[in-house]
């Protein structure tokens, strides 16, 4: 079952026109509509959401308040994706963690180069907290780039000596725009969403001059003092060593970090919850996750 | 609280008497003691089990049948401890999971070296089977050494190809035999449980010959075809890498793993569940995961 499952994913995915190296305005508009796939359920409601200069939307269950906020940045390499082309995802975190999701608008490359992205994230998160939030009430989450945004703002908070949230989620993290991982060439057959190549286009838009690649690179920021964090990765992804390198830096900074490798799965594979076994299994693990840190 | 809970744990650790290099007939008496503390509550059964030649204790909840069995082995360095001093850990699991539980008393270093503590698991698990009981619905676990012999027994079943449990769960296992990990030295200062002087002691003890330390380390196995696995460690341990080493193989080995890292907790915390927070979240994450793994 499970593995049909996963086929008929794969062949949906892989007969997808995304071209993560595309062309920026004509990938947009294709990720928007492929996105908008995912129908949002009827038993949440979204609103639009401010902080300070950055907006969002937030996903709330009509029925309940929900315990908590996660603060949520979109995947789509730093250049594609939206608040919008992320409700999917979020209104099935919320709905399962039964908490609201606030997801964030953050500037896109190439007009919004780094660290446009993470100051908007440090932005939204200070105003979330300004409006009266426990931050011991915030989980910081984040899919393939979002969870390098996630990740930034983190390091961001560690460095300031801000207040940390309750803990961080990332699915897929994108985390080391200087591409080093083994994964990179070891799983790329395996791989049919991201490539080597397309994220190269993609870090020369985001960073601009390349050789500023690993200073924008959370993966290599301090990372003492984080919150426990949750991070899921398939291991189909060339993304894969961004995870687990990401986990190993975690615990040298002696953060609490789970990692949780699905077998065969592919970037951001919790989106297929509804269809696929593992994803399903997968998203109810981040469900309980964030559940469990925001118990009041 | 957290904190105070971890550190009130670490003093009572710390005073212990017991040795793990010390000599094995009088670290027994200890280890038995010492683990004696722990009492098995009232509602569950406990009665003794035979597989083949193996015995052990079954530990049932006296209020419902349960959900499919663990198949468990106990931790004390290959020379050490018994399905009696895993009793207190085993009921807690039991109770959390909703299933019960068999604890093997498999047959000890130095009377008995390697492979004979495999040998056991494999003929325990044979015999559970040939029971009549469903290989999915079995769950293989283990603590430290024991966490060691139940990966063991896997390797034993893929390379046999037998039918393989539906999960494995793993408390801070020992699976490095050559003690060749980072952590071994970087994690010593850390760790007032356990000693590379201590572990040299007992691979001599449990492999005879040294140089055979690395065939009978199930770390180096192949690992191909082994179910998804939940590896549970703290970060004040020596064997830290034994567990990331054993995740970083069993992606490589396209194998599900969760890897679950809680900062600053020591070996086998779990052990401690009923007095320090993260160590009752840490067994609720485990027995979330043995239920999941056995929903029918």
């Amino acid at each position: 079952m499970s593995r049909e499952q996963r086929e008929a994913i794969r062949r949906l995915r892989a007969s997808s026109p995304l071209d993560l190296g595309g062309a920026v305005h004509e990938q947009r508009i294709l990720f928007e509509q492929l996105l908008a796939h995912h129908p949002v359920p009827d038993d949440v409601i979204v609103t639009e959401v401010r902080y300070d200069t950055v907006t969002g939307l937030l996903v709330e269950l009509a029925e309940e308040p929900g315990v908590g906020t996660v603060l949520y940045f979109h995947g789509g390499a730093y250049v594609l994706g939206s608040a919008r082309s992320s409700l999917g995802i979020v209104a099935d975190l919320a709905r399962r963690s039964r908490t609201r999701v606030s997801t964030i608008d953050y500037r896109l490359a190439p007009e919004h180069p780094a660290p446009a992205a993470i100051d908007d994230a440090v932005r939204a998160y200070r105003g979330l907290i300004a409006s009266g939030v426990d931050p011991q009430q915030v989980v910081v989450a984040g899919e393939s780039a979002g969870g390098g945004v996630a990740l930034g703002l983190l390091a961001a908070l560690s460095s300031s000596g801000e207040p940390m949230p309750a803990a961080a989620l990332l699915f897929s993290p994108w985390v080391d725009l200087t591409l080093s991982g083994d994964s990179m060439t070891a799983r790329a057959e395996a791989d049919f969403i991201v490539s080597r190549t397309a994220l190269e286009r993609r870090v020369r838009d985001y960073v601009g001059d390349t050789s500023t690649s690993e200073r924008h690179s959370p993966l290599f920021a301090d990372l003492r003092g984080l919150p426990a964090t949750l991070i899921q990765v398939g291991s189909d992804e060339v993304l894969l060593d961004d995870s687990t390198r990401l986990a190993a830096r975690l615990v040298a900074a002696d953060v609490s970090v789970t990692l949780d490798v699905t077998a065969q799965a592919t970037h951001v594979f919790q989106a297929f919850a509804a269809s696929w076994d593992e994803a399903d299994a997968a998203m109810t693990r981040a469900a309980t996750f964030v559940h469990t840190a925001l118990k009041p």
